[in-house]
């Protein structure tokens, strides 16, 4: 720093005290104020009102406020992915155990008994993750603290495109749910579908504060009406003494009912599962006391999807429900009950509600992810900057492109998407379990006898069914994500050894590594089409910053050329004209090689290209000009020692 | 020019002798060998090889020859187009026809003998415009050299509609013939055409130097085919005294006969006369004595396409044959003169053969067009640029898009685009021959009493033609047409004007306009993302131009910014440092107003930012970095005032 300058006092100098977009902190240094965010130009103001009505007025950082939600809402928060998940479980259960023929469907109970109690398992194992990481769980973070990297890449790798397949997974069976209501929508599957993913897109780039609000009502409809519905048909049940059946379907044998079987149709229900983990991750949202308050949560959310998926599968058996035809088992079960009245139609309007809900925690889950991943260097660091409106813009956008496509590719077809979806979710499942098992046994904190048998037997468990998920939906896409997992990690692992790479280059050491003395002036090179108006600032910038400037002209034309050389030697201004015969045409590469030579003349100095630039009135006659100073910039950029600078000649009609 | 100096002398010092990518010229300028060419590193040496493969090694400007061809091979370059229309023109009536039942069919012959007495007039009428134009007299040259710029705008418009229509029908029929004969293709039309027009595009972006030779053999054999066709025909009527009918299909009356039907038939068949214009436009292409002999061709071309396309719509009629079914008219004519044997697939080989080449014309013209409106200001400029095989590559490219993307709309389906098809091409030789009329009418030549009344003919038929097939397939498609044309010229007009704005703002006068003395230096800001290696050259290059040098650091974290502050007062060179927070987030606005009040502050020193850009060891990791360089370069560029400059900092590793 100069000497007898306080850190305030060369700012003044500096920015202007009458700068109205500015002003002065304490601290010395200077903050722009809401001003500089002020569109110039009518292009800038149109494209700047149109992102205020879409995404909302800016927010400072400041204003992130971090919410404290209390039990009643954080269920409904949290739980919307779990719960809405035993809106297609049974169907997917069914679904397997159908290609057996109608006599398998007898399995439909002990296969749901069977997840109830790996939810059972997995519930009270992910309370003692809410325990010791009452800043929140998420597989990434546990693995990393306690596996190292790899494993959480696995984990990471596994839950991005987890979320990825709950968003396309949920929309579709959303909207499964709105064409077994309305079967004239029938066909337009794939596009409602990715018009709920884009309108979601938008709706979180705005930023869901009020997100709590939301959710509240539709989580707690959709367990008021599922509820009713098991009302309404125990006491059908009580008075009449059975239940009406659905229409009787002949079906045929595909396969002989075999362990395997049974299998897929527990893989199939896995998808009830997948969620669980949403609470561990978001402890800082809960009121105080935090980790009291989640562990509860977890507790209720485990209990009632528990109660509603037993329910859909009691109610599926006990009316004969067998899938298919373009209607849910919901949407049957819901008509059977109701007759196609009014709370059927309530029914299937609270599963769409609460589906769109699963598929917005995946909104607020993934890009939080990816921030954590771009922080630690695993994905590029845009993924870490918050938007306008604080949300992280990149990952949310990112994560609708990505379930756009998968909706696209399976036609929004729920069925053909679960295969892919619970290994992934397993897998997370498994690393955040072994994780905590590996911290309960090397830490021994207190409790760490019980802690080490939860959660070990969270780990076989989970570890098991991944094994199981992966086995028997191998062929029905599962291998898929098997392949694409380890290509994620690879992936992830690259971008954090190329960041790490470079860091290591540029670390600079303040107190030995000095600026060298002022360098000598660089040379200086004026690329000119022609000599016209345009071609003057870039000429005379050159000679302000340099007294050895070239104007070099690159052409086939040699008529055209030797015009130019006359034009030249006429107008008789103290810079020299090279011109270059291009007997091939290419405009780039006799540039490029006479730079070289210059380079190579005087190596000790810097080449610096001024490439004059037509900057037109409107930027859609841009496309008319500076194609090819474009091509030269893209070329330039790779060349050692050259510097490029664009000097703009703003025309003015 | 510097007193002394000889034009060469100045050279020497600039170039060193040993450059061997260069040589000097005798008039002072030098020149770039092919030596400039060579690639620079791994991926420059990857993408020429894969080029030079693709394409082939590049030509210079000098190697352009231009060919004369004589006539029988001029016949079969011009004429592909016209010839080959005849292979769609009667089954394109034929499904006109077909609306009003089997009875209508018998309108056939009339409707053909109508379009072959219009062939006649256009024919006669296009002599005239060869003997007048013998450099090529194309409708957009004639017209714009009699009636100006908005009707040449709108025969040009036309023509390149009409070329891209040419490209998709013709190779949608082409790959009719192949279904025809292969119906297990069937449902692959549309990869097939997108197939064969790629392969297209990349054939010419090699340059066809060799087309004459290429097109005389399938031209000559699709004719041959065609005469042997009838021939056999002609015999099998003698001797046996009757033909074989086709199936007999019960046809149910659509629409009633009417004199529209009629008009809808014939204006369908007038895709026979697509092609015809090519001779007149290809004049230079032929021998001495040019105009005579592209004369006779076109007699030839004319009388060849009469007689092919009376025969086929001849050989319909006598064999019964209905359209449809996948099959087309010519395929089954040629099934029930020679059998499903060799003979009747080398008609369907020869008939795709010389479609594909019909397509190849418009691949000729199409970037011919464009570079005469690109020369005359029409177009953007890159259309007038030669590639390395010395072929109109964005032209080419451009066609090749078009075409691609019209395949894919109409799902290769010829019948569906033909009723776009025709409109275009007579609006464009109603242009031609009404600026012939008033040719001869203005400019009284030996002759022009004849001239007169042949173009005067031409012009009102072909005008007529032109209103009737607008009318009767408005509603099948033409109004697309319609309103394309319109806006095309529009646009065309629009970019002649914003060339001509622009052209007339960068007039210089060398005696009037000097240099205005060196400026000042610069203000240069250095934004800084932190203080490390990578900036170094930056502030270095900075400090090398200027000795007014400000970095400045935007954030929004407050903590990273006070750690900067010390590291940078720890450091202690005389680059001063400018904070600003930036609450909003936003890295480029802060910046911008910063630089505006800089300005402000000294509004007659040029501004320059120099931003320190990363560039990494391989290209790809190049996403990792300089995203907001990036934005930031974009922003300022539209800055009035300012210059900014790219310090590379280059990766090692």
């Amino acid at each position: 720093m100069r000497t007898g300058q306080k850190p305030g006092e060369r700012y003044v100098r500096i920015v202007r005290p009458h700068a109205r977009e500015f002003r002065r902190s304490p601290e010395g240094h200077i903050v722009a104020t809401e001003r500089v965010l002020e569109p110039r130009g009518p292009v800038g103001r149109l494209w700047t009102r149109v992102k205020r009505l879409v995404i909302g007025p800016p927010l400072s950082t400041a204003q992130s406020i971090h919410e404290r939600i209390p039990k009643v809402k954080a269920l409904a928060v949290f739980a919307s992915d779990a719960l809405s998940s035993s809106a297609y479980a049974t169907e997917e259960i069914l679904l397997a155990l159908v290609l057996a023929g109608s006599a398998a469907l007898t399995y439909t109970i002990p296969v749901t008994v069977a997840i109830v109690v790996l939810l059972a398992i997995v519930a009270t194992a992910y309370r003692q993750t809410i325990n010791k990481y009452p800043a929140g769980g998420g597989s990434y973070i546990v693995t990393r603290d306690n596996l190292g990297d790899v494993p959480a890449l696995i984990a990471a790798s596994s839950l991005l495109i987890g979320y990825v397949l709950t968003v396309a997974v949920s929309i579709s069976a959303g909207v499964a749910a709105i064409t077994s209501a309305v079967p004239s929508l029938h066909g337009f599957q794939t596009h409602l579908a990715v018009f709920f993913i884009v309108f979601m897109t938008f709706a979180n780039l705005r930023g869901v504060r009020e997100s709590a609000n939301i959710f509240t009502v539709p989580t707690y409809l959709f367990v008021a009406s599922m509820l009713l519905m098991f009302a309404v048909a125990a006491v059908k049940l009580l008075v009449f003494g059975d239940l009406p059946q659905a229409e009787a379907t002949a079906l045929s044998v595909v396969e002989p009912l075999s362990l395997f079987l049974l299998l897929r149709a527990f893989s199939s229900g896995c998808a009830a599962l997948t969620g669980t983990e949403a609470i561990s991750d978001g402890v800082p949202a809960f009121q105080e006391p935090q980790a009291k308050y989640a562990a509860t949560t977890l507790l209720w959310m485990a209990v009632i999807t528990g109660v509603l998926f037993s329910g859909i599968s009691l109610l599926a058996f006990a009316y004969g429900v067998v899938p298919g035809h373009g209607e849910t088992v919901v949407s049957q079960i819901a008509r059977l009950t109701f007759g196609t009245g009014p709370l059927y139609y309530f029914v299937q309007a609270a599963t769409m509600g609460i589906l769109v809900l699963a598929a917005n925690t995946a909104f607020a889950d993934f890009p939080r992810l990816s921030f954590f991943l771009a922080r630690d260097g695993f994905l590029p660091r845009q993924f870490s900057f918050r938007g306008d409106r604080l949300a992280y813009s990149t990952g949310i956008v990112a994560l609708g492109l990505l379930s756009t496509t998968l909706v696209i590719v399976f036609s929004a077809d729920t069925h053909a998407l679960i295969p892919l979806y619970a290994a992934g979710v397993f897998i997370s499942f498994t690393c955040s379990q072994a994780s905590m098992w590996t911290r309960w046994r090397r830490r021994h904190e207190p409790g760490w006898q019980r802690g080490i048998i939860i959660n070990g037997v969270g780990a076989v468990t989970t570890g098991l069914v991944a094994i199981v998920v992966a086995a028997t939906k191998f062929t029905q896409g599962a291998w898929m994500i098997l392949a694409i997992i380890p290509l994620v990690v690879l992936v992830l692992y690259f971008i954090h050894h190329h960041y790490q790479r470079v860091a290591e280059q540029l670390v600079l050491d303040p107190k030995r590594v000095q600026l060298p003395r002022p360098a000598g002036k660089p040379i200086v090179i004026v690329p000119v089409p022609g000599l016209h108006l345009g071609v003057l600032p870039a000429l005379d910038f050159a000679r302000a910053i340099s007294e050895s400037v070239t104007a070099v002209h690159v052409t086939d034309d040699l008529e055209g050329a030797h015009r130019l050389r006359q034009q030249w030697e006429e107008w008789d201004q103290d810079v020299p004209l090279v011109i270059i015969e291009s007997p091939f045409r290419s405009l780039i590469h006799p540039l490029l090689a006479y730079i070289e030579a210059r380079q190579q003349d005087e190596p000790n100095r810097m080449v610096m290209v001024v490439l004059p630039e037509f900057v037109p009135k409107n930027w859609w006659e841009w496309v008319l000009h500076n194609q090819s100073a474009l091509r030269l910039k893209a070329t330039l950029f790779f060349h050692p020692n050259t510097v490029v600078a664009n000097v703009p000649y703003h025309l003015k009609r």
